[in-house]
């Protein structure tokens, strides 16, 4: 008898920051929302997936899958996650298409896989692709706040993690002030290292052009970002006037999204996110969109989880280690040797939450002053 | 002393629809969702703004009102509406850019300009434009499901109300089917009054080409929704294939979508929906948009609504009065003379909910049976 889908149970943490990170975007992040599910099948089984938000729209996304996801799953075999996906997507289109029901249907998708791998007894890794188990991986600060020589401690604590690769924010008040930040991280790393900046959509095409060519001499991988995310044809115009490589991906949420990317932005490298693009089902939806662009599939944020697809892929490029402090909240903090990001080995997502640190932390967060 | 912002309540009502109603893609409608926010003033004033849904996602819309918005709108004054509108933009842009956020957005936005128009003494209709008080107006069945002869009575009812448009649902099993009824609605209506038709996107391109050749002699205003919304490249090859004129925008819900729609679709006509578009104020900018691209502006549902801001328009074309009952949930049911619908006079936006037959009505769904 095949085991069908008996409950979901969703909980969101707020997971306070070590101090106020700034990008030239979003404002203050204070914490971040950790939004999980936990769906567990009727021969006891279950599985775990999240999402995460930068603060906002944790209880929207809860609320989407409490009243409007758990209904369509529930009596399910949870076998054929990709239908499950697809019966999601249509059962809440007209208030999806992106936004929050991209982040609902994702923590419940990375939870249908997690009992997907766990039942093929195999790793995400293998399950996902099996191209192998490591990926290269940077270190991506939050630091557009950072006076320079904290900036430099930053940067300097990813080489000593082991990354060979970094990100800087940049949209400082000043262009010049961004040009002396990217070039004294390149007098600290190096030549060999990999260089990257991000302005979190903060430029115009105009102002991004300027930024693009003043960066030239510092050999960057990518411009992540330089214009808003729907401005796809603004993208193609940075990248034919600069050379720039390109890159974005984190705030597109439909497969659409990600196809009008890669048909008119002219990038040269892709970002998706798990969290927020479909969960496991969606993302490697565009790494074979990617693949097939011949593109490299890259990663934003959420590392503990990207590590095992991107090291699955064939044409992985570079995974964003973030800044958001979630190796404290599992129970395998990341793995770097020799540079490579190393995915977990156990059956499953290889992602266990430290439930008690969680529900501590968010306490933390709403007890009275 | 300019008043602030000391409140938002927010409420979701179930309301029960007489019928199951069907079309091609969203399954079995049961009901609606409304959400209603009303904003209250240090001085004592207040408005009232609302969403709608087809029966999922009222939830998460109440949630991101009142975990996400509220704490941003309070202490603020709520006079300058579109500084208002961008802050709640980018105050949840992360999980925005449509979806859930833009139906929260839009029933803020709402309650905002009722607040303005009470402020100046006058109705929507001056305030948004001031073209004239009333629009052209056409019936706009969910009628997929109803075998032919209902079909035909409900035409019917839509000519006796007053009204010389009318439009159908199409993507039946075959489409000689859809054919037929076509046929017998334009037999029905005769060769003067206005015939649309509405695939809720149910079909591929080929098959929306082949539905909209087999459609011609029947003298249609537009094809609506052919295929789905996020394929504008797609709506251009059936425009240009067909010489059929299309139709969408109760699907787009961001700025950027109805850019890309006007440079991509080929569209005939654009349907903003201001309860999921962004309220009035992105109403508004889809209107000057569309004057600009020498579109006709349109609507989607929410008539009791859209009659102001249709009529405030110098562009204005067709209002759909949507299957929806909503007139019996508000103090001033659509006025029609002589085929024009009527904008209500009052200050304010000039729809006045009566709250005891929506707490009635929503009872009525939880019930114990
Ligand atoms: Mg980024
Ligand atoms: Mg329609």
């Amino acid at each position: 008898m095949t085991a069908i889908i008996t409950a979901l149970t969703t909980q969101v943490f707020d997971v306070p920051l070590a101090e106020v990170l700034v990008d030239a975007k979003h404002g203050d992040h204070t914490h971040f929302e950790l939004a999980t599910v936990t769906v567990k099948l009727s021969d006891g089984r279950d599985g775990t997936g999240y999402t995460y938000t930068g603060g906002k729209g944790g209880r929207a996304i809860a609320a989407m899958i409490e009243h409007d996801l758990t209904g369509l799953l529930l009596g399910q075999p949870a076998d054929d996650v990709e239908a499950l996906y697809d019966a999601m997507q249509w059962h809440i289109h007209y208030v999806g298409r992106g936004g929050v029901a991209s982040f609902a249907i994702s923590a419940i998708d990375v939870a249908l896989w997690d009992l997907r791998c766990k039942a093929l007894g195999q790793p995400l890794w293998q399950v996902a692709g099996g191209a192998g188990d490591r990926c290269r991986a940077y270190g991506g600060g939050i630091d557009l706040g950072f006076p320079l020589p904290k900036l430099l401690r930053s940067i300097q604590s990813y080489l000593d993690a082991g990354m060979n690769g970094v990100k800087i924010k940049v949209g400082q008040p000043t262009l010049a002030a961004d040009v002396e930040r990217v070039a004294a991280v390149r007098e600290l790393i190096g030549p060999a290292r990999k260089l990257m900046v991000d302005a979190n959509y903060s430029m115009s095409v105009a102002e991004a052009i300027d930024a693009a060519n003043a960066f030239k001499p510092y050999d960057l991988l990518w411009f992540e970002e330089p214009t808003i995310p729907d401005d796809y044809v603004g993208f193609a115009r940075i990248a034919e006037q600069t050379g720039m490589p390109l890159a974005m991906g984190e705030n597109l949420h439909t497969l659409h999204e990600f196809e009008y990317a890669f048909a008119q932005a002219r990038l040269s490298f892709i970002q998706p996110d798990a969290s927020n693009c479909g969960g496991i089902t969606g993302w490697l939806q565009v790494a074979k969109l990617s693949e097939r662009h011949g593109l490299p599939v890259c990663s934003h944020g959420m590392q503990e989880l990207h590590v095992s697809l991107m090291a699955a892929r064939p044409n992985a490029g570079w995974m964003e280690v973030h800044s958001f402090p979630i190796d404290q909240y599992t129970m395998r903090p990341l793995v770097i040797e020799q540079h490579l990001a190393v995915a977990p080995n156990e059956a499953g997502i290889g992602v266990t939450f430290d439930w008690d640190k969680l529900h501590a932390a968010h306490r933390s967060m709403h007890a009275p002053t």
